[in-house]
This record gives structure tokens, C-alpha cells and sequence, in this order.
């Protein structure tokens, strides 16, 4: 059966935001799981999207597969991009190269190289390209959106746009209780389908044109999707964008935690 | 500080190899682990390549850098080929796409599939190139390139060949004895300065002009250079091809462990 892989960031300008990146100056060990290195992008780097996403930071997932957003919150946006017919065209980065650790202090988010940076990244994703409309999620991320804005390319730049709630709001915000999570969830979902409301008319060139159909209080059954194998590097297993929770940060202490990954495969995949 | 990476298999017929190649149904999982998808080559795929290297089966380091020959191996080769003045034009793949589990049965490692789709690595590789020596390591990759010189391509090339003994067969036949393994990696040793004398003179073409130093009776300082950054994926960490060891298949139990890679930043790079 043939795998689809993502062919990389092979062609310019992405091969040189590949190769010349902020490092460990800008993005302070103490703020940032640096060590990992950075993780760039998901999605098509040919000129082909609709939709550009910008998330926040990767985490252990990521770290592995090498590419932003393919653990539970990358599930919940292909969704989202689901809904808006988007099922290939679209590419997604995050507001920070590395996995924050801790919080960010705001002087280290505003610091001009690591915004011209991400900025680079947003001149070669939308100046001059197709792209139809542009997602922000979470607060760090529609913060990002604003610094680009404010340039003279993001200025002149007019596409539809929604600053959305970070997928995994919910749980990071209720602290393991479930009435908070399902309330959360609910909020969520009220306001990804308002985003949806502003984005789906501006997306005029979708991968399957379909009716708009809001999400309910709740996940759905489809509303979770895995991530496509054409957004993988060639060779990974298929666990690795079926499934989620393969990946975790195990030790007995901090430091040991901060040093480790731990790759599972999932039980059904070896019997 | 600029970090150049490997743009991967992005071209023909290298992105067709990547994307269709043998599964479970012929590297079955008694012999394989296939649940860790396949792991394809290291080094050039641009034609650039003046030597090829086969190899055997990637191992945990491997399965995380989704590049062959990048732990110790793939330093002590690192060393093998800048003897011959070969610190970029290379490229490594291995006889087999899948890690070894055990041992091989003869009738899969002859399975016509198997050695179908590796003899393409080998047509793509080297017909009509400017690759000048090729250099089996261990029995199974000298078995695998003999399959190859028994096709109409193989059998009407003709460079610089040698068979050389494993780079890890000292450890893996000396089971822990000091003595046993002095002995040895001695004999390797002297196997691979025997295989450089028939290689140097081939190798017309090198990246660096150099007189052939032979090794000693043991691993010297410089014989075990660290993996080049550009034969990585974009973004990885330089601990990642500057040290080893840092991938272990740990578990309480022979499930527990095939099913476990865990990834353990070197102590000195989080402080």
C-alpha cells in the first residue's frame, strides 16, 4: 500500500528558515525545552494552502514526529479544517519554535528576533500565495498574528481570520474535573463555530466544498479525525498519526522528566 | 548559527521509493520490527555520491533520527569513509528496511520482493551515477549487493568494491570480554585497512585529497567522527548526531521492550 510523506522543507525560502533559526539565546533554556530543537511546521510548503493555522508550541508528540500539532490539539484542528472542506490544502506553525516549559515571560515572547522570525515565516506562507483565511489558536498565537500585522506586509494582507480558543483549553483549564472539562468543552465549541461562522465564506476554494455543519455541545464521533500520513516524514508507522498518547515525558524527578521521552508503541499494534 | 539538514527523499525515484515499499507481509513481524516502520538511507540522494555503503537493519537511534547508521555504526563508518577523503559524497542504506528481531530466516532475507525493492535503491543509486567504490558491511548487506550483481544492472558494474566485516561485530561476538573484544576489534581493524587498500584507489573523486592512513590495533581519537548535521532531518538537536546512547529499548519484559524506545538527553546538554 503506498504511503503519502510530507517531502520536507526542501525549497526556498523554507529551506533557509530550516537551516537559520533562533536558538538558545532567544529562546532561554529556562522558558524553553530547547534541547529538542525546533519544530517548524505541518502541512504544505508548496504554495498550495487555503488556510494557515498558527498554534502555540510543541510538545512531546511533536518532538518525535518532527512536525507542529499532530498529537489530541493537531486531531481537534484537522476538524476544524475538516469542516471548512480543508482536508490538504493548509499549513500550520506555532507561535514558538520549541516547547515551552514553564511559562513564557513576555519580554522573551516580544523579543524582535524571535517575532522577524515567525514573521519570515507568515511573509513566505501568505504573501503572494493563495491562502484564503487564517487561524489563530489561543492567545499567544493571535498575539503572534497581531506583531505580524503591525508590518507592512501584514498591513496590506486581507483575508478572513479567526483568533480561536487553543483546542486543549478545556483540559488545561479544569484541572481533571469533569463538569468544568465539559463545560469548557462547550465553550469551546460555541466558539470555534462563531470562528467558523466568520471563516467558511472566505474560504472559497476548498479541497471538498460542503455545507457548513457547526459542532454540538460535545466532540463528536468525527470531529477528532487522524492526522493524514501526507503530513508524516516518510517511514513513520501509522500508529504514530493514527493514534495519540504514544509519547510521554517520564522521570523521577524534573530534570529527569525534562531529559526524557518516552516512545510507546500502542498494545494492538504488537500482539 | 546556520544548521544544514537533509532535505530528504523529496525527488525521483527516491520520493516513489519512500512512499511504496515492502511491509509486514514479507519483513514479518517474528523476524522484524515492522511496527516501527521502515528506515530508508543517510547521506546524498542528489547524485552527488562517489560511494555507497550497505549496511544491515537500523536500530533505536535510528528509529528516531528515520536515518540509517547514525549510532555508533555510523560514527565508526563516519571514520571509514573519511579515510578515504569521503566526508559528503556518500550514501548508506541497508540490506534490510525494517529492524532485525532475532534473526532472519534465509527464506525471507531471499524473499524476491525483498530483494526487488532493495535492488531499486541499488539501480537508483548507482546506474548512470558517479559513484566510484561500494562497501558492504557484514555478511547480510555482502549477501544483499551479490543479489544485485546478479541483475542485468549489477552484473555491468564495476567499481571499487569491499566486503568489510561489521563495524559492531567486535561487541556483538565478544559478549562483554575485554580480552575478546581487543581481539576483535583488532581484526576488523585489519580487515578494513585491507578493504581500504582496494577502495582507495578507486575513489578518484573525494572530498578531500588525503594520503590513506590505515587505522591501528584499536579505535584511534579521530576514527569515530560524529554523524554530519546535514545528513539529518531539519531542526534535531546536535546531541543527536554529535553523541550516542542516547536511545535505549528498555521494558520489564521482551513485549514491554520491543514496544519501548526511550529518549534520554545526554546529562551535560540540560543543566
Amino acid at each position: 500500500m503506498p504511503h503519502a510523506f510530507d517531502p520536507g522543507a526542501f525549497a526556498e525560502p523554507f529551506q533557509t528558515l530550516c537551516t537559520d533559526y533562533p536558538e538558545g539565546d532567544i529562546y532561554v533554556s529556562d522558558q524553553f525545552r530547547v534541547e529538542w530543537g525546533p519544530i517548524f511546521y505541518r502541512g504544505r510548503l508548496d504554495g498550495s494552502s487555503r488556510v494557515v493555522v498558527v498554534g502555540q508550541d510543541p510538545a512531546q508528540h511533536e518532538t518525535i514526529v518532527r512536525r507542529v500539532l499532530v498529537g489530541e490539539a493537531g486531531r481537534r484542528v484537522q476538524g476544524l479544517l475538516a469542516k471548512l472542506g480543508i482536508t490538504k490544502s493548509y499549513t500550520i506553525i506555532n507561535t514558538f519554535l520549541y516547547s515551552v516549559y514553564g511559562s513564557v515571560k513576555a519580554a522573551t515572547a516580544r523579543d524582535a528576533r524571535l517575532v522577524a522570525y515567525r514573521n519570515s515565516w507568515l511573509d513566505a506562507l501568505l504573501i503572494g500565495k493563495k491562502v484564503e483565511a487564517v487561524i489563530t489558536l489561543g492567545t499567544a498565537a493571535e498575539t503572534a498574528w497581531n506583531a505580524w500585522k503591525q508590518t507592512s506586509n501584514g498591513s496590506s494582507f486581507d483575508v478572513a481570520f479567526a483568533a480561536l480558543t487553543h483546542p486543549t483549553q478545556p483540559e488545561s483549564s479544569s484541572n481533571h474535573d469533569k463538569n468544568k472539562l465539559a463545560d469548557a468543552t462547550k465553550k469551546l465549541l460555541e466558539n470555534w463555530n462563531i470562528g467558523l461562522q466568520t471563516l467558511s465564506p472566505g474560504v472559497r476554494h476548498p479541497d471538498l466544498a460542503m455545507p457548513l455543519v457547526p459542532y454540538g455541545d460535545t466532540w463528536g464521533a468525527n470531529d477528532r479525525p487522524a492526522i493524514p500520513e501526507a503530513d508524516m516524514p516518510a517511514g513513520l508507522p501509522s500508529w504514530m498519526h493514527e493514534q495519540d498518547g504514544w509519547a510521554a515525558r517520564l522521570g523521577k524527578d524534573l530534570k529527569s522528566k525534562r531529559r526524557n521521552i518516552t516512545v510507546t508503541v500502542p498494545s494492538d499494534v504488537v500482539v
